[in-house]
Parts: structure tokens; C-alpha cells; sequence
């Protein structure tokens, strides 16, 4: 077996963070080298994991560990201190920050020619797969009618989810086409038939449901439904760990989940 | 075995007399005793099916026969004179002729004094036992979260179906309140979150789908899906001929297909 | 709003323990009056919440005070003193404990005659509404065949689950015969068509699928599933909760979550 | 809009050739060149549709005709003289004709040098896409495990189903090994854990069900479900014509539905 791939944590105090921790404390393909918090996190200093010779965490980034690859899920501050770091030692970078505004968007394409850096929305493998799919199959049956069916939990307070208008915006994509141009958020009353090339959404809201994705695909006599259940929180932290690991030692670029799978599939 | 039921269709010639006279031929549990239909009906006069002895269509209701039960899907001027036929003779009736206004509507629980007379708007046997069903769970979980999914074919012009606001006026009936009080037909944007009580709907359409329907009753960590799944339009004229069967040498009464199911799981 | 139920636990740092505690305390319908727990538990003296007005673990049954409702996961020499206890003072009792003898069985139905008695092997509210909808399913169409299919983790060692066996023996028996008459467990190479009556079981197994039972009924052009999906482990304690609320105050008698269920719908 | 396509179909009093038949006639991208069927049957000289201008039922391949595409479901000895005809002249053909010894399929592949011919067992192109992405989705995510459920009527007389076992097939080639090698075909009693690798079946049987079949794809908090439903068996004859439609023109080699599909995915 090759060494372990040593991983640094951004954003080691927080929901994501933890749960990274969590996971790679059980996972021997990693050594964790470092696990970054804000200046003025309460947690400074005090040890990672109970017991054992994980670091402690700490701000500002360590000149002397050697470090392969960066999870950050800290926010635009922290992940611009990475950035730096990233650069400064060609060290791989996978972000999982939102809110960031175009100037750092272009910063970070920017860094992309220097380091291997990996971007996603959402870290969960399975909603990738299934993007992926959806994608395909809406290209080949271009024929068949599709609607993407969701459900959450009842506190969720937007609908469709992000998760839905993403995937329906890479089948419109794979059709030449956008949600712009062609979704159907709701049908109520006399709606007339149903018209060529939409997509349709459907949100189902109740108990505590972590979230569930759907896409149907129907043609004349036969249909398919490609679904994600998510049923643990935990999948976001374990997927990019799963990009951690795939992205480290690999040259600089600007990768998604997707490229990963597609070079997984590949082989 | 016991004699065979001698059944009478009324309204022969149409879309669900010509499914039922398909299916009583195959059904040794029937003999049809008289094949009624409209009087500028083309068919007039010629036999029901070919090549053996079954009865000619024919307007008017015959004088010799003996008749056990009536199955009507013949519309108002069809169903009036069948039912002036059976209250003279005793004959028991199932009706699945819509769009009756109120003056009829008294005429036939007059009826159902007089002969055992079953009605209903859906005769799928499944859709029946589906609406008995999610009446019991709405009330055994009270807390629990309610929403109905359908799916039909691409043609269809309104929603939710007929049959989804019926099973939600069920449900809601069997929590001590009304659709009008509690429904939620769309779900899109900021929608804030889920109200406590509320009964939510969400369409699909596409395809060929012939009718699927789904209760999905949602609590912390588990859920109830209750779902039917229609793949053939023969379920209603099966329905209907499994409500003759019931129906005949019963006591006069005012019968829908909640009451057979009734009678047949309490045994 | 009526006064809360005084809620003991008898087994009360076991799994189910715990989770019975973390829900009741948040839970304004119950106050706690005990947490029973076995001579030698090293939690013995110790509060049961931290910070707050809650009593300590003890061992044995307090005389000072006042106690609606015990609900037991302790096993079967917990069980027996809670019993001596819950009859001396005419208590009700919850209980899951298993791997009971005959001997105790008899005891319990005796106890049954003088004290409210809830018993149940799975305390999921959702299963037991399950069963009780299968039940009236299949009698109401019983000419429909019948397949069970259930998922659970890829760590369990036995196939079909006793949770599936129990949902297949409850429809067996509202078809007047047995899963020993009627089971079908496995279905490879030539089988030869269904026989009629039969009621089949199918199996899945992966991740970390806390447990899922689907109910199959398929007719001509239609079926019905009713399923069941469980997310969390929680749900067991929660039910037991619910059970002790509806039992707390109830006439002698011996109960189980059907009869909850039957009292619920009936209003 | 370009020239529609002169299509023939070979064993066209069969059942495929008759759906084909039906299909054809509603479809502008088609023109009937020629019906071909068998020396004795009794069609022969008759007009394949009723009043219009379509060919007779002919056996012997016409001369004079201008053909595109030949759709093929005869039998070896109909497909012998389709081939014969189709390598004279240039013509693209479609087979769906099974059964075929070594020797024939060796002729096959010589075949595919000299005309474009399309071969499949299946020609469902929901199933085609499942298939192709089922392999994707195996590859992509080699840790979670995988089962597959299918459901067929209740006259089916083996299990699993082929395409079931071509879906497994096909899954355990994109994880680099074999269904001989991975297959679980029944779990009953006591099955110890699910070992890791394996591919899981389940099967259904009830009721009139034309063919459903689910992939399963379970990891750790989450999971993929592929499914693919028939309601209605005209989905083979579809699959061959869009075969048919999308096979005319094209350079000589051996293709099959995944070749297609990936044409159109492509784009």
C-alpha cells in the first residue's frame, strides 16, 4: 500500500469540518497534518482527537508539515489564507465555500493554473452520479417527457431545492435547452396538456426527511426513474473526502465531481 | 357452485359496456342475461358476441327475463329507465353513471330503499382499498405529515386528478377537517415552512402513465407510502362486474365500494 | 391542558433507555418520576439530566412516589420486579423486553387481568400501522398476489427479516392460512409459473439501510404497495413513548399497538 | 425535412412484425418498401394495411424495390435470405431474430464488414439506457453495494429474468469481474453478513406486470435507484424502429443499441 495521503482541514471547527474529522480519523489512507480554524476560535490549541497524536488545531498554516491536499469548507476569509498557502507549495485544494463573489471567483480560476483545485455545491457522490446520469439519459431518449420529483424535510423553506433546479438544468442543458426556457414549477387546476420539451418539477415537504431526488423519464409504453435517497448528513463530508483523496498528486486544474467520476469510469 | 348471476348491461355499446362484456364472457361466475343500449344505437339488433348464445343488443328491458343485478355506465336517460326496471321487479343496480343533478340524486336514495344499489365515481377495486387504507393511517398518525403524489399521461389537461383531490378529501375527513382548510397544491419559491396540518399535492405528467397515486405519510425517522399504480384502463369494468357480483340477493340499501370492502375483510 | 404522565423507565441506561430519555425531555406530555436501572450499572446515583430537576438512576422501585406508567426495555429479571411493582400499586406498563419463557408469558397474561399491560417486539408506530393496513389489503382483495421485499444494512445476518415475517404471517392469517402453507423465500432458475395463493418474500441488502418493508399486491392492470421506511433507530423509542401516553390511565387489560391503533381510528 | 427511409420488415405476420407494422404506419419518417414472411403463410398476396397503398405480404426479397433498412424478426432461416439480400446490395439491417448457432453469428460478424447491421435481444431502449448507465454508476462508485430487484407477471416461469441477469452482467464487467464470480441469487435463514463484491437478486412475481427492474446502488448515508418500468410490450418494436430510423446510412460495422445510444449522447 502507498503512503498516506497527508490532509490538512479548513474550517476544522465548524458542522463540516467535525464531520471531517470524524471521518478521516477511521479512514488509513489519510494522516491528518493539519486542521485550521479562525483566530479567534475558542478550540486553539486543544488537541484534534482525543488521546492520539493528531495535531492541535491551529491558525495559520503550518511552514514545516508537508501537506498534499486541503479540505476547506471555512468560508471566503479562510479559504483566501489557503489559497495563498495552496499556491505558495503547489499543494491540492478542495473547496466546498459558497458566497463567494466574482472577483474571487476569478481568483480562484487564476489559481486553478497553478495547483489542482476541485469546486463543488454539494459533496454528496451520489447526487454527482446521478447528474451525470440524468444528463446522459435525457440525451439519449430525447423524446421522453421528464419531471424531477424532490422531498425535504417540513423546515425547509424553499422549493424546488437547489439540488432539483441543478439536476433539471443539466437535463435542459443535455437538450440543448434551459430551465429558463422550458420548467413547469407547478400544475394546478386546468393546465391543458402537457407541452413538448418542459421539465417538470413536483415537491413533496414532511417529516424529516435529509432530502430525496427523482428524475422521471417517460416515453410510450416504458419509463425511467433515476433517484437519490439521502438519509445521513454525513455523505457531503465523506464525498469530499472521496475528492481529497482522488485529487491528491494530480496535476493543476480545474476539476468537479464530475471529472473525478468520469476518470473513475473511464478505467 | 352456485347458479350463476344473470347479469344485464346497460349502456352496452360504450367504452366500459364494451370492457365488461369482454370480461363476463370469460367470467363462468356471469351469465348475461340482456345487453341494453340506446335506441339509435348501430347495433341494434345484432349479437353480442359472435357465435354463441348470448343475447342481441336491444333496446328496452325484457318482460321474460329474470334478471339478478344491473350494471349501468349508460348516462341519465339510460340510467332513469333502468332504474324504473329494477325498483318494478326488485333488481339490484351498480351505477357508475356521472353528472347526475340533484333531482336524480334524490331519485336514487329513494331507490336505495326500495333495491340494494351500489354507486361510485371510480370503480378500481385498488383505488377503493387505497382510500380505505390512507383514511385509517391519517387518523392512527395524526402527527404525521401528509402529501399526495400523482402521475398521469401527458395528455391529461387538469390537476391534481379527481381521484388524488378524493383521497385527500379522505384523509382529510378522517383528521376532522376539509381539503378547503387544509390543501396546498403548489410548492414553489420562498414557501416558507411546512404548516402543521396541511395536506400537500404534487403532479406529475408525462408519457403514457394511466394513473398512479401516492400517499406518503411522513414522521420523524419513518415514513408510511401508500401508493396504486394503474396499468391497464380494463380495472374500472372489473371493478365494476366484482361490485355485481357483491351486490346481487342483497338487501336494498344505498352501496358503495367501501361497504363490499367492509364486508369482505370482516370476515 | 391535563396534568403530564409520570413516566418511570425501568432499564434505563440500556440503548432503548437512553432514547427514551433524551425524547421524554422534550417531550412536555410526560414528567419523569424514575430511571430504574440494575443493582450493579456504574450510572447508579448519578443524574439523569444534567442540570435540571430530573431524578437520579436508582435501583429499585420508590415508595414516595407517584408513577402512571413504567416503560420497560430492562430484560427479564428487570421486568419481573417492575411487574411486582406496576401490580402492587395498579401502574401501567410498557414493555419490549424479549426472550421471555412460558412460564413468565403466563405471568404476564395473569398480570394483564389486574394492571393496564401494553406488549410489543417492534415499537415502530409506522410497522404496526403497516401490518394493520396489510391485514385489511389483503382480505379485501384476495385474489391479488401477494410479494413481501425488504432492505436492510449489509451487516445483517438473516434474511427475510423477522419484522417481513411478521408482515407476511399477519396477511397470511387474514387469508385464513399460514406463511408454513404459503411461503415462497426464494425464487431462482426454473420456478415455474406463481402459484396461486402463495405469498412470496424478496431481500435486499446494502449500506446502511436502517429498514425498509414493501408490501406488494398485484392484480390485473393494477397494484397497491404500501411501504414502510425507517431513517432512524429512534423511532422505536418513539413509539413506545406514544404507547405509554395512550396506555397511562387505561382499565386492565392486555394491549398492544394494533389495539392503540383501533382506538385512535375509531374516533 | 429529408426523404423518409424505405424500410422492409422480415417476418412480418409475426408478432414483432405486425407491432412494427402498426408503428411504421403512424410514423412520417418511414415509407413501407416491402412485408416480408415465410414461404407457407397464409397472408401472402395481401395487403399489409387496409386501404392505402402499402406492399403486399411477399415471400422472396424484391428486386426492383429501393430498400434502406431491413427490421428483422424471423428466425434463422428468414434472417439467411434477408442477409444474402442486404450484403447484395448495400442494405442496413436489424436483427432481432435469437437462437443462432456459432456458425451463423460467425457469418454475422463477417457480415458487419460489408453492411451496417444492428443486433440486440432486447430492443427496449429504456433497458438500453438503464444498462448504460448502470455500468457508469458501478464504475463510478465501486464501494457501494449493488442488488438488483426485478418484478414480472405471474406466468413467468424463471428467475431471474435475462435482462436482470444482463443488467448484473453488465454491472459486474464495469467492476471488473463476473456474475459467475460476484451473483447472490437467494438469502434465506442464515446468510451471515453481506460480503463485500457481491451482486445481489431479488425477485417479484404477480399480477400481469410487462417487466420492471431496479438497480440498486447502496453506500454508506445514501443510495442510487435505477429503475426502468414496461407497461406495455409495443416498447420492442419501438426500440427496433428507432433502430431502424437511426441505423439507415450509416458506414458498415457491427453496432448495437449501447452504439446508438452513445451517438446520440455524443452530440
Amino acid at each position: 500500500m502507498s503512503q498516506p495521503v497527508r490532509l490538512a482541514i479548513n474550517g476544522a471547527t465548524g458542522r463540516m469540518g467535525q464531520a471531517l474529522l470524524a471521518l478521516e480519523k477511521k479512514d488509513p489512507r489519510f494522516v491528518l497534518a493539519a486542521a485550521v480554524t479562525s483566530p479567534g476560535s475558542r478550540e486553539l490549541g486543544q488537541p484534534v482527537h482525543q488521546g492520539d497524536e493528531a495535531p492541535l488545531y491551529s491558525h495559520g498554516w503550518p511552514e514545516e508539515e508537508t501537506i498534499d491536499v486541503v479540505v476547506d469548507f471555512s468560508g471566503p476569509a479562510g479559504l483566501a489564507e489557503a489559497l495563498t498557502y495552496c499556491e505558495s507549495r503547489g499543494v491540492a485544494l478542495v473547496t466546498g465555500t459558497t458566497g463567494l463573489d466574482a472577483t474571487f471567483a476569478q481568483r480562484l480560476n487564476a489559481s486553478a493554473q497553478r495547483i489542482a483545485l476541485l469546486r463543488a455545491a454539494n459533496f454528496s457522490l451520489g447526487v454527482a452520479v446521478l447528474t451525470r446520469l440524468l444528463r446522459q439519459a435525457a440525451a439519449a431518449l430525447p423524446g421522453w417527457d421528464l419531471d424531477i420529483v424532490e422531498a425535504h424535510h417540513n423546515r425547509k423553506e424553499d422549493a424546488p431545492s437547489g439540488t432539483a433546479l441543478a439536476l433539471g438544468e443539466a437535463a435542459a442543458a443535455a437538450r440543448n435547452t434551459t430551465l429558463r426556457e422550458s420548467a413547469v414549477y407547478a400544475r394546478q387546476g386546468r393546465t391543458g396538456a402537457r407541452e413538448h420539451g418542459t421539465i417538470g418539477f413536483a415537491v413533496v415537504r414532511g417529516g424529516d426527511i435529509v432530502g430525496e431526488h427523482e428524475a422521471l423519464l417517460m416515453g410510450q409504453g416504458e419509463r425511467l426513474e433515476l433517484v437519490h435517497r439521502a438519509t445521513d448528513r454525513s455523505i457531503f463530508a465523506r464525498g469530499a473526502l472521496e475528492a481529497a483523496y482522488w485529487l491528491s498528486g494530480r496535476a493543476p486544474g480545474d476539476y468537479d465531481l464530475d471529472a473525478m467520476l468520469a476518470d473513475r469510469t473511464s478505467h
